[in-house]
Protein backbone atom coordinates (compact mmCIF):
# COMPACT_ATOMS: atom_id res chain seq x y z
CA UNK A 1 0.00 0.00 0.00
CA UNK A 2 1.75 2.98 -1.25
CA UNK A 3 1.58 6.43 0.56
CA UNK A 4 0.55 10.06 -0.83
CA UNK A 5 0.99 13.76 0.65
CA UNK A 6 -1.88 14.69 2.76
CA UNK A 7 -4.52 17.59 1.78
CA UNK A 8 -2.92 20.40 4.01
CA UNK A 9 0.56 19.21 2.46
CA UNK A 10 -1.01 18.96 -0.99
CA UNK A 11 -2.26 22.64 -0.59
CA UNK A 12 1.28 24.22 0.66
CA UNK A 13 3.02 22.74 -2.49
CA UNK A 14 0.44 24.17 -4.95
CA UNK A 15 -0.12 27.19 -3.17
CA UNK A 16 4.26 27.31 -3.06
CA UNK A 17 3.77 26.21 -7.59
CA UNK A 18 4.54 22.53 -7.24
CA UNK A 19 4.37 20.72 -10.55
CA UNK A 20 1.84 17.96 -11.16
CA UNK A 21 4.38 15.56 -11.55
CA UNK A 22 5.84 16.67 -7.92
CA UNK A 23 2.17 16.47 -6.34
CA UNK A 24 1.67 12.89 -7.45
CA UNK A 25 4.79 11.45 -5.78
CA UNK A 26 3.62 8.09 -4.12
CA UNK A 27 5.52 6.18 -1.00
CA UNK A 28 6.01 3.52 0.93
CA UNK A 29 5.66 4.49 4.22
CA UNK A 30 4.59 7.90 5.65
CA UNK A 31 8.15 8.58 7.09
CA UNK A 32 9.47 8.48 3.82
CA UNK A 33 6.93 11.06 2.12
CA UNK A 34 7.15 13.82 4.89
CA UNK A 35 10.84 13.86 4.08
CA UNK A 36 10.30 14.21 0.48
CA UNK A 37 7.61 16.89 1.45
CA UNK A 38 9.86 19.08 3.37
CA UNK A 39 12.35 18.97 0.77
CA UNK A 40 10.05 19.58 -1.85
CA UNK A 41 8.66 22.56 0.14
CA UNK A 42 12.06 24.05 0.97
CA UNK A 43 13.08 23.73 -2.47
CA UNK A 44 10.12 26.03 -3.95
CA UNK A 45 10.57 28.06 -1.22
CA UNK A 46 14.00 28.66 -2.77
CA UNK A 47 12.78 29.32 -6.15
CA UNK A 48 9.77 31.73 -4.72
CA UNK A 49 12.56 33.35 -2.91
CA UNK A 50 14.78 34.16 -5.90
CA UNK A 51 11.91 35.54 -7.96
CA UNK A 52 11.02 37.63 -4.98
CA UNK A 53 14.78 38.69 -4.91
CA UNK A 54 15.21 39.39 -8.91
CA UNK A 55 11.88 41.11 -9.20
CA UNK A 56 13.29 43.71 -6.54
CA UNK A 57 16.71 44.22 -8.71
CA UNK A 58 14.90 44.30 -11.87
CA UNK A 59 11.67 45.20 -13.32
CA UNK A 60 10.70 46.36 -8.98
CA UNK A 61 6.92 45.87 -10.87
CA UNK A 62 4.19 43.28 -11.30
CA UNK A 63 3.65 42.18 -14.61
CA UNK A 64 0.15 42.63 -14.12
CA UNK A 65 0.97 46.49 -13.66
CA UNK A 66 3.74 46.44 -16.83
CA UNK A 67 0.74 44.90 -18.77
CA UNK A 68 -1.80 47.56 -18.07
CA UNK A 69 0.90 50.25 -19.56
CA UNK A 70 0.98 47.90 -22.72
CA UNK A 71 -2.06 47.62 -23.51
CA UNK A 72 -3.49 51.53 -22.81
CA UNK A 73 -0.32 52.23 -24.90
CA UNK A 74 -1.20 49.98 -27.88
CA UNK A 75 -4.79 51.53 -28.17
CA UNK A 76 -3.90 55.23 -27.50
CA UNK A 77 -1.14 54.18 -31.07
CA UNK A 78 -4.51 53.12 -32.46
CA UNK A 79 -6.00 55.96 -31.91
CA UNK A 80 -8.15 54.69 -28.99
CA UNK A 81 -8.88 57.67 -25.95
CA UNK A 82 -8.26 56.05 -22.75
CA UNK A 83 -10.71 57.19 -19.76
CA UNK A 84 -10.52 56.12 -15.90
CA UNK A 85 -14.30 56.22 -14.50
CA UNK A 86 -15.68 55.17 -10.80
CA UNK A 87 -15.34 51.75 -9.50
CA UNK A 88 -19.05 52.60 -7.33
CA UNK A 89 -21.73 52.43 -9.46
CA UNK A 90 -25.19 53.81 -9.75
CA UNK A 91 -27.63 50.89 -9.47
CA UNK A 92 -29.90 52.47 -12.52
CA UNK A 93 -26.52 51.82 -14.20
CA UNK A 94 -27.30 48.20 -14.03
CA UNK A 95 -30.51 48.12 -14.64
CA UNK A 96 -30.08 49.66 -18.22
CA UNK A 97 -27.89 47.21 -18.24
CA UNK A 98 -30.61 44.75 -17.75
CA UNK A 99 -29.55 43.65 -14.51
CA UNK A 100 -31.90 42.99 -12.24
CA UNK A 101 -33.19 40.60 -9.46
CA UNK A 102 -33.44 38.21 -12.55
CA UNK A 103 -30.74 38.36 -14.24
CA UNK A 104 -27.67 35.46 -13.00
CA UNK A 105 -24.78 38.44 -12.31
CA UNK A 106 -27.01 40.11 -10.41
CA UNK A 107 -26.32 37.87 -7.38
CA UNK A 108 -22.67 38.30 -7.92
CA UNK A 109 -22.84 42.15 -7.10
CA UNK A 110 -21.43 43.56 -4.66
CA UNK A 111 -23.79 46.26 -2.98
CA UNK A 112 -22.82 49.47 -0.59
CA UNK A 113 -26.57 50.73 -0.28
CA UNK A 114 -29.73 50.00 -2.03
CA UNK A 115 -28.69 52.38 -4.82
CA UNK A 116 -24.88 51.70 -5.46
CA UNK A 117 -22.54 49.15 -6.20
CA UNK A 118 -19.02 48.01 -7.28
CA UNK A 119 -19.11 47.74 -10.89
CA UNK A 120 -19.27 44.17 -12.25
CA UNK A 121 -17.39 45.26 -15.48
CA UNK A 122 -16.67 48.70 -17.21
CA UNK A 123 -19.66 48.56 -20.20
CA UNK A 124 -22.42 50.63 -18.43
CA UNK A 125 -19.50 53.29 -17.96
CA UNK A 126 -18.34 53.55 -21.36
CA UNK A 127 -21.52 53.82 -22.83
CA UNK A 128 -22.31 56.89 -20.94
CA UNK A 129 -18.89 58.58 -21.34
CA UNK A 130 -19.05 57.57 -24.73
CA UNK A 131 -22.65 59.43 -25.42
CA UNK A 132 -21.31 62.31 -23.84
CA UNK A 133 -18.38 62.51 -25.96
CA UNK A 134 -20.77 61.61 -29.43
CA UNK A 135 -21.49 65.13 -30.23
CA UNK A 136 -17.80 66.56 -29.38
CA UNK A 137 -15.50 63.93 -30.84
CA UNK A 138 -16.17 62.92 -34.69
CA UNK A 139 -16.70 59.13 -36.13
CA UNK A 140 -15.13 56.97 -35.71
CA UNK A 141 -14.79 57.00 -31.76
CA UNK A 142 -12.62 55.05 -30.06
CA UNK A 143 -12.91 54.72 -26.14
CA UNK A 144 -11.32 52.47 -23.55
CA UNK A 145 -10.40 51.53 -19.61
CA UNK A 146 -8.47 49.33 -17.52
CA UNK A 147 -9.73 49.17 -14.06
CA UNK A 148 -11.06 47.06 -11.64
CA UNK A 149 -14.35 44.96 -11.71
CA UNK A 150 -15.65 43.33 -9.16
CA UNK A 151 -18.14 40.29 -8.63
CA UNK A 152 -19.17 38.15 -5.96
CA UNK A 153 -17.45 34.47 -7.80
CA UNK A 154 -16.13 31.05 -5.57
CA UNK A 155 -12.51 32.51 -6.61
CA UNK A 156 -11.72 29.20 -8.44
CA UNK A 157 -8.81 28.67 -10.18
CA UNK A 158 -9.84 31.00 -13.11
CA UNK A 159 -11.99 33.84 -11.27
CA UNK A 160 -11.76 36.17 -8.99
CA UNK A 161 -13.92 38.81 -6.82
CA UNK A 162 -11.63 42.09 -8.14
CA UNK A 163 -10.08 41.71 -11.12
CA UNK A 164 -8.73 44.43 -13.89
CA UNK A 165 -10.65 44.78 -17.23
CA UNK A 166 -9.69 45.99 -19.95
CA UNK A 167 -12.81 47.09 -21.93
CA UNK A 168 -12.35 49.18 -25.78
CA UNK A 169 -15.17 49.92 -27.67
CA UNK A 170 -15.02 51.60 -31.57
CA UNK A 171 -18.53 53.52 -32.73
CA UNK A 172 -19.27 54.39 -35.83
CA UNK A 173 -17.47 51.76 -38.02
CA UNK A 174 -18.82 50.24 -41.28
CA UNK A 175 -21.77 47.56 -40.53
CA UNK A 176 -19.59 45.40 -42.61
CA UNK A 177 -16.22 45.64 -41.33
CA UNK A 178 -17.43 44.76 -37.77
CA UNK A 179 -16.21 41.21 -37.37
CA UNK A 180 -12.99 41.75 -39.12
CA UNK A 181 -12.53 45.12 -36.89
CA UNK A 182 -13.37 42.26 -34.12
CA UNK A 183 -10.71 40.07 -35.13
CA UNK A 184 -7.82 42.73 -35.65
CA UNK A 185 -8.77 44.04 -32.40
CA UNK A 186 -8.30 41.33 -30.50
CA UNK A 187 -4.66 40.46 -32.18
CA UNK A 188 -3.98 43.96 -31.43
CA UNK A 189 -3.97 43.56 -27.53
CA UNK A 190 -2.88 39.74 -27.57
CA UNK A 191 0.26 40.90 -29.49
CA UNK A 192 0.82 43.90 -26.88
CA UNK A 193 0.31 41.67 -24.28
CA UNK A 194 2.70 39.33 -26.25
CA UNK A 195 0.39 35.77 -26.14
CA UNK A 196 -0.14 33.22 -29.19
CA UNK A 197 -1.91 30.87 -30.48
CA UNK A 198 -5.18 31.95 -29.55
CA UNK A 199 -8.78 31.18 -31.43
CA UNK A 200 -11.73 32.86 -31.84
CA UNK A 201 -15.41 31.25 -32.10
CA UNK A 202 -18.90 32.39 -32.46
CA UNK A 203 -20.25 32.83 -28.79
CA UNK A 204 -23.88 33.91 -27.04
CA UNK A 205 -22.97 36.10 -24.02
CA UNK A 206 -25.69 36.06 -21.20
CA UNK A 207 -25.07 40.22 -20.98
CA UNK A 208 -23.80 41.30 -24.99
CA UNK A 209 -26.00 38.73 -27.36
CA UNK A 210 -23.56 37.38 -30.41
CA UNK A 211 -20.52 37.69 -30.62
CA UNK A 212 -16.65 36.10 -30.73
CA UNK A 213 -15.16 34.49 -28.16
CA UNK A 214 -11.45 34.14 -27.92
CA UNK A 215 -10.07 31.48 -25.98
CA UNK A 216 -5.98 30.57 -25.75
CA UNK A 217 -4.42 27.08 -26.49
CA UNK A 218 -5.67 25.45 -23.75
CA UNK A 219 -9.62 26.67 -24.25
CA UNK A 220 -9.21 29.12 -21.89
CA UNK A 221 -11.53 32.24 -22.54
CA UNK A 222 -9.03 35.39 -23.15
CA UNK A 223 -11.81 38.30 -23.95
CA UNK A 224 -15.74 38.31 -25.12
CA UNK A 225 -16.70 40.43 -28.26
CA UNK A 226 -19.42 42.11 -29.01
CA UNK A 227 -21.24 44.73 -31.64
CA UNK A 228 -24.32 47.04 -32.33
CA UNK A 229 -26.15 48.21 -32.78
CA UNK A 230 -27.54 46.12 -30.06
CA UNK A 231 -30.57 46.11 -27.69
CA UNK A 232 -28.69 47.91 -24.68
CA UNK A 233 -28.06 50.84 -26.62
CA UNK A 234 -31.39 52.02 -26.39
CA UNK A 235 -31.16 52.64 -22.81
CA UNK A 236 -27.98 54.98 -23.49
CA UNK A 237 -30.01 56.54 -26.36
CA UNK A 238 -27.36 55.95 -28.66
CA UNK A 239 -28.17 54.49 -32.55
CA UNK A 240 -24.76 53.38 -34.04
CA UNK A 241 -22.81 50.86 -35.17
CA UNK A 242 -19.50 49.46 -32.90
CA UNK A 243 -17.90 46.45 -31.94
CA UNK A 244 -16.64 45.74 -28.38
CA UNK A 245 -13.96 44.18 -26.62
CA UNK A 246 -13.47 42.67 -23.06
CA UNK A 247 -10.37 41.10 -21.48
CA UNK A 248 -9.21 40.24 -18.37
CA UNK A 249 -5.61 40.74 -17.36
CA UNK A 250 -5.08 38.21 -14.61
CA UNK A 251 -6.44 36.05 -17.55
CA UNK A 252 -4.18 37.54 -19.78
CA UNK A 253 -0.87 36.64 -17.57
CA UNK A 254 -2.61 33.03 -16.43
CA UNK A 255 -2.18 32.27 -19.86
CA UNK A 256 0.99 33.58 -20.63
CA UNK A 257 2.80 32.32 -17.92
CA UNK A 258 1.12 28.86 -18.01
CA UNK A 259 0.37 29.57 -13.93
CA UNK A 260 -1.43 27.14 -12.04
CA UNK A 261 -4.19 29.49 -11.18
CA UNK A 262 -5.57 32.94 -11.85
CA UNK A 263 -4.64 34.40 -7.80
CA UNK A 264 -0.89 34.24 -8.82
CA UNK A 265 -0.82 37.62 -11.06
CA UNK A 266 -3.95 39.47 -9.60
CA UNK A 267 -4.04 41.99 -6.91
CA UNK A 268 -3.13 40.05 -3.93
CA UNK A 269 -1.69 39.92 -0.64
CA UNK A 270 -0.26 36.19 -0.84
CA UNK A 271 1.49 36.46 -4.05
CA UNK A 272 3.45 38.82 -5.77
CA UNK A 273 3.87 38.80 -9.70
CA UNK A 274 3.44 35.17 -9.73
CA UNK A 275 5.57 34.32 -6.15
CA UNK A 276 4.19 32.80 -3.05
CA UNK A 277 4.69 35.38 -0.10
CA UNK A 278 3.67 32.81 2.65
CA UNK A 279 8.03 31.77 3.45
CA UNK A 280 7.04 31.04 7.61
CA UNK B 1 -30.27 97.52 -7.78
CA UNK B 2 -28.09 95.64 -9.45
CA UNK B 3 -29.20 92.00 -10.86
CA UNK B 4 -26.45 88.69 -10.19
CA UNK B 5 -27.09 85.10 -11.83
CA UNK B 6 -29.12 82.79 -10.13
CA UNK B 7 -27.89 79.76 -8.27
CA UNK B 8 -28.41 77.46 -11.26
CA UNK B 9 -26.41 79.58 -13.69
CA UNK B 10 -24.16 80.04 -11.15
CA UNK B 11 -23.70 76.46 -11.24
CA UNK B 12 -23.78 75.76 -14.20
CA UNK B 13 -21.12 77.98 -14.96
CA UNK B 14 -18.91 77.01 -12.33
CA UNK B 15 -19.27 73.32 -13.86
CA UNK B 16 -17.94 74.67 -17.42
CA UNK B 17 -14.84 76.26 -15.55
CA UNK B 18 -15.72 79.73 -15.16
CA UNK B 19 -12.91 82.00 -13.61
CA UNK B 20 -14.58 83.96 -10.35
CA UNK B 21 -14.28 87.16 -12.17
CA UNK B 22 -17.13 85.30 -14.47
CA UNK B 23 -19.59 84.69 -11.68
CA UNK B 24 -19.37 87.93 -10.08
CA UNK B 25 -20.93 90.07 -12.79
CA UNK B 26 -23.66 92.74 -12.14
CA UNK B 27 -26.34 93.43 -14.77
CA UNK B 28 -29.12 96.40 -14.53
CA UNK B 29 -31.45 93.91 -15.49
CA UNK B 30 -32.60 90.31 -15.98
CA UNK B 31 -32.47 90.17 -19.89
CA UNK B 32 -29.21 91.56 -20.09
CA UNK B 33 -28.13 88.92 -17.32
CA UNK B 34 -29.42 86.25 -18.92
CA UNK B 35 -28.31 87.21 -22.63
CA UNK B 36 -24.43 87.19 -20.81
CA UNK B 37 -25.47 83.69 -19.00
CA UNK B 38 -26.02 82.68 -22.36
CA UNK B 39 -23.18 84.11 -24.05
CA UNK B 40 -20.98 82.72 -21.31
CA UNK B 41 -22.02 79.08 -21.29
CA UNK B 42 -21.49 79.57 -25.32
CA UNK B 43 -17.99 80.53 -24.97
CA UNK B 44 -17.33 78.33 -21.98
CA UNK B 45 -18.80 75.06 -23.96
CA UNK B 46 -16.75 75.82 -27.08
CA UNK B 47 -13.38 75.93 -24.73
CA UNK B 48 -14.54 72.71 -22.98
CA UNK B 49 -15.09 71.45 -26.62
CA UNK B 50 -11.44 72.07 -27.67
CA UNK B 51 -9.70 70.77 -24.70
CA UNK B 52 -11.54 67.17 -25.31
CA UNK B 53 -10.97 67.14 -29.24
CA UNK B 54 -7.39 68.30 -28.39
CA UNK B 55 -7.22 65.61 -25.81
CA UNK B 56 -8.35 63.10 -28.29
CA UNK B 57 -5.86 64.25 -30.69
CA UNK B 58 -2.45 64.18 -28.92
CA UNK B 59 -1.51 62.48 -25.52
CA UNK B 60 -5.59 60.06 -25.59
CA UNK B 61 -5.62 59.82 -21.42
CA UNK B 62 -6.05 61.92 -18.79
CA UNK B 63 -3.21 63.66 -16.84
CA UNK B 64 -4.15 60.86 -13.87
CA UNK B 65 -3.18 58.23 -15.91
CA UNK B 66 -0.06 59.75 -16.89
CA UNK B 67 0.72 61.00 -13.36
CA UNK B 68 0.66 57.45 -12.09
CA UNK B 69 2.70 56.36 -14.42
CA UNK B 70 5.66 58.98 -14.01
CA UNK B 71 5.35 58.32 -10.48
CA UNK B 72 5.52 54.80 -10.13
CA UNK B 73 8.63 55.00 -12.66
CA UNK B 74 10.49 57.83 -10.61
CA UNK B 75 10.23 55.44 -7.52
CA UNK B 76 10.70 52.40 -9.40
CA UNK B 77 14.19 54.06 -10.52
CA UNK B 78 14.83 54.70 -6.66
CA UNK B 79 14.96 51.57 -5.94
CA UNK B 80 11.24 51.31 -4.81
CA UNK B 81 9.06 48.00 -5.60
CA UNK B 82 6.04 48.38 -6.71
CA UNK B 83 3.14 46.46 -5.64
CA UNK B 84 -0.97 46.21 -6.57
CA UNK B 85 -3.00 45.12 -3.74
CA UNK B 86 -7.03 44.08 -3.02
CA UNK B 87 -9.56 47.40 -2.87
CA UNK B 88 -11.58 45.21 -0.60
CA UNK B 89 -10.22 45.36 2.96
CA UNK B 90 -10.83 42.54 6.14
CA UNK B 91 -11.98 44.43 9.31
CA UNK B 92 -8.73 42.56 10.71
CA UNK B 93 -6.76 45.14 9.09
CA UNK B 94 -8.32 48.29 10.03
CA UNK B 95 -8.46 46.96 13.69
CA UNK B 96 -5.01 46.97 13.62
CA UNK B 97 -4.94 50.36 12.33
CA UNK B 98 -7.14 51.19 15.46
CA UNK B 99 -9.51 52.49 13.62
CA UNK B 100 -12.37 50.82 15.62
CA UNK B 101 -16.22 52.55 17.04
CA UNK B 102 -14.93 55.47 18.08
CA UNK B 103 -12.35 56.34 15.71
CA UNK B 104 -12.75 59.34 13.72
CA UNK B 105 -12.43 57.52 10.70
CA UNK B 106 -14.80 54.66 11.35
CA UNK B 107 -17.90 56.52 10.08
CA UNK B 108 -16.32 57.35 6.34
CA UNK B 109 -15.94 53.73 6.04
CA UNK B 110 -17.43 51.68 3.18
CA UNK B 111 -19.12 48.37 4.36
CA UNK B 112 -19.62 45.74 2.61
CA UNK B 113 -20.85 43.55 5.26
CA UNK B 114 -19.57 42.46 8.87
CA UNK B 115 -15.91 41.65 7.85
CA UNK B 116 -14.68 43.34 4.98
CA UNK B 117 -14.94 46.64 3.43
CA UNK B 118 -13.39 49.31 0.62
CA UNK B 119 -9.90 50.37 1.82
CA UNK B 120 -9.74 54.07 3.14
CA UNK B 121 -6.40 54.14 3.08
CA UNK B 122 -3.35 51.85 1.50
CA UNK B 123 -1.31 51.98 4.85
CA UNK B 124 -2.64 48.05 6.07
CA UNK B 125 -1.63 46.65 2.84
CA UNK B 126 1.57 48.00 2.55
CA UNK B 127 2.39 47.03 6.14
CA UNK B 128 1.43 43.31 5.30
CA UNK B 129 2.88 42.87 2.09
CA UNK B 130 6.40 44.51 4.12
CA UNK B 131 5.95 42.24 6.53
CA UNK B 132 6.15 39.16 3.99
CA UNK B 133 8.49 40.57 1.83
CA UNK B 134 11.53 41.24 4.77
CA UNK B 135 12.64 37.51 5.66
CA UNK B 136 13.26 37.65 1.98
CA UNK B 137 14.61 41.19 0.60
CA UNK B 138 17.93 42.68 2.81
CA UNK B 139 16.80 46.09 4.21
CA UNK B 140 16.39 48.88 3.38
CA UNK B 141 13.46 47.69 1.84
CA UNK B 142 11.47 50.39 -0.61
CA UNK B 143 7.81 49.44 -1.44
CA UNK B 144 4.92 51.26 -3.04
CA UNK B 145 1.41 51.23 -4.62
CA UNK B 146 -0.71 53.45 -5.95
CA UNK B 147 -4.55 52.93 -6.35
CA UNK B 148 -7.88 53.54 -5.52
CA UNK B 149 -9.00 54.23 -1.73
CA UNK B 150 -12.64 55.03 -0.78
CA UNK B 151 -14.13 57.61 2.39
CA UNK B 152 -17.64 58.74 2.48
CA UNK B 153 -17.06 62.15 2.07
CA UNK B 154 -18.72 65.39 1.52
CA UNK B 155 -17.59 65.65 -1.73
CA UNK B 156 -16.49 69.39 -0.92
CA UNK B 157 -13.83 70.98 -3.23
CA UNK B 158 -10.89 69.00 -1.82
CA UNK B 159 -12.35 65.61 -1.18
CA UNK B 160 -13.48 62.45 -3.02
CA UNK B 161 -15.42 59.57 -1.98
CA UNK B 162 -13.29 57.97 -4.68
CA UNK B 163 -9.34 59.02 -4.97
CA UNK B 164 -6.27 57.64 -5.93
CA UNK B 165 -3.53 57.16 -3.42
CA UNK B 166 0.28 57.31 -3.80
CA UNK B 167 1.76 55.20 -0.38
CA UNK B 168 5.49 54.58 -0.12
CA UNK B 169 7.24 53.37 2.56
CA UNK B 170 11.05 52.91 2.99
CA UNK B 171 11.98 50.47 6.31
CA UNK B 172 15.51 49.82 7.66
CA UNK B 173 17.30 53.21 7.54
CA UNK B 174 19.13 55.16 10.21
CA UNK B 175 16.88 56.53 12.80
CA UNK B 176 18.59 60.23 12.29
CA UNK B 177 18.56 60.15 8.66
CA UNK B 178 14.57 60.15 9.03
CA UNK B 179 13.68 63.83 8.05
CA UNK B 180 15.96 64.52 5.61
CA UNK B 181 14.90 60.80 3.89
CA UNK B 182 11.68 62.40 4.34
CA UNK B 183 12.26 65.49 2.49
CA UNK B 184 13.85 63.80 -0.09
CA UNK B 185 11.64 61.75 -0.74
CA UNK B 186 8.62 64.07 -1.04
CA UNK B 187 10.69 66.62 -3.53
CA UNK B 188 11.42 63.10 -5.68
CA UNK B 189 7.41 62.62 -6.14
CA UNK B 190 6.53 66.51 -6.15
CA UNK B 191 9.23 67.02 -8.91
CA UNK B 192 7.88 64.13 -10.49
CA UNK B 193 4.22 65.51 -10.76
CA UNK B 194 6.09 68.79 -11.49
CA UNK B 195 4.57 70.53 -8.68
CA UNK B 196 6.89 73.90 -7.92
CA UNK B 197 6.48 76.03 -4.65
CA UNK B 198 5.50 73.20 -1.94
CA UNK B 199 6.11 73.51 1.54
CA UNK B 200 7.02 71.06 4.53
CA UNK B 201 5.66 71.73 8.10
CA UNK B 202 5.23 69.60 10.77
CA UNK B 203 1.84 67.99 11.91
CA UNK B 204 -0.21 65.41 14.05
CA UNK B 205 -1.78 62.90 12.20
CA UNK B 206 -4.69 60.89 13.33
CA UNK B 207 -3.44 57.77 12.64
CA UNK B 208 0.07 57.82 12.06
CA UNK B 209 1.20 60.41 14.96
CA UNK B 210 3.78 63.07 14.39
CA UNK B 211 4.96 63.48 11.10
CA UNK B 212 5.96 66.58 8.27
CA UNK B 213 2.63 67.52 6.69
CA UNK B 214 3.34 68.83 2.98
CA UNK B 215 1.03 72.23 1.05
CA UNK B 216 1.70 73.38 -1.96
CA UNK B 217 1.75 77.51 -2.61
CA UNK B 218 -1.65 78.06 -1.55
CA UNK B 219 -1.73 76.08 1.38
CA UNK B 220 -3.21 72.82 0.10
CA UNK B 221 -2.12 69.69 1.65
CA UNK B 222 -0.22 67.72 -0.65
CA UNK B 223 0.97 64.89 1.58
CA UNK B 224 1.23 63.71 4.94
CA UNK B 225 4.46 61.67 5.95
CA UNK B 226 4.89 59.45 8.92
CA UNK B 227 7.92 57.65 10.44
CA UNK B 228 9.02 54.50 12.61
CA UNK B 229 9.31 53.25 15.19
CA UNK B 230 5.74 53.93 15.60
CA UNK B 231 3.04 52.14 18.05
CA UNK B 232 0.93 50.76 14.86
CA UNK B 233 4.50 48.47 13.93
CA UNK B 234 3.78 45.65 16.43
CA UNK B 235 0.04 44.87 15.55
CA UNK B 236 2.07 43.82 12.36
CA UNK B 237 4.87 42.33 14.68
CA UNK B 238 7.55 44.79 13.39
CA UNK B 239 10.55 46.16 14.92
CA UNK B 240 12.01 48.60 12.57
CA UNK B 241 12.88 51.94 11.63
CA UNK B 242 11.02 53.33 8.72
CA UNK B 243 9.83 56.61 6.73
CA UNK B 244 6.65 57.06 4.74
CA UNK B 245 4.26 59.16 2.56
CA UNK B 246 1.32 59.46 1.35
CA UNK B 247 0.05 61.62 -1.81
CA UNK B 248 -3.86 62.18 -3.11
CA UNK B 249 -2.96 62.12 -7.45
CA UNK B 250 -6.26 64.15 -7.66
CA UNK B 251 -4.59 66.42 -5.27
CA UNK B 252 -1.83 66.99 -6.83
CA UNK B 253 -3.31 67.61 -10.40
CA UNK B 254 -5.70 70.11 -8.51
CA UNK B 255 -2.93 71.60 -7.52
CA UNK B 256 -0.95 71.81 -10.46
CA UNK B 257 -3.74 72.46 -12.74
CA UNK B 258 -5.00 75.84 -9.94
CA UNK B 259 -8.25 73.56 -11.29
CA UNK B 260 -11.39 74.94 -9.64
CA UNK B 261 -12.73 71.68 -7.42
CA UNK B 262 -10.88 68.06 -7.23
CA UNK B 263 -13.47 66.49 -9.12
CA UNK B 264 -12.48 67.96 -12.52
CA UNK B 265 -8.98 65.53 -12.46
CA UNK B 266 -10.41 62.30 -10.85
CA UNK B 267 -11.64 58.95 -11.80
CA UNK B 268 -15.40 60.19 -13.45
CA UNK B 269 -17.89 60.26 -15.94
CA UNK B 270 -18.98 63.95 -15.09
CA UNK B 271 -15.03 65.27 -15.80
CA UNK B 272 -12.58 63.91 -18.44
CA UNK B 273 -8.69 65.00 -17.20
CA UNK B 274 -10.33 68.48 -16.56
CA UNK B 275 -12.97 69.16 -19.32
CA UNK B 276 -16.42 69.28 -18.73
CA UNK B 277 -18.51 66.66 -20.19
CA UNK B 278 -22.24 67.86 -19.79
CA UNK B 279 -22.05 69.71 -23.01
CA UNK B 280 -26.40 69.68 -23.63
Amino acid sequence: MKVGLTTAQLNRLIELGASPAQLSEQFCDAGTCNRYFQKTEEALIRINREKLQTLVKSRRRPSLCSLEEALAAALRREGFLQVTTPVILSGKFLNRMTIDGSHPLNDQVFWLDKNSCLRPMLAPNLYDISKKLMPVIPLPLRVFEIGSCFRKESEGRSHLKEFTMLNLVEWGLKEEDRIDRLKELAKLVLDAAEITGFQMTEEDSVVYGRGLDVVDADGLELASTSMGPHRLDAAWKISCTWVGLGFGLERLLMSREKANGIRRYSKSLSYLDGACLSMK
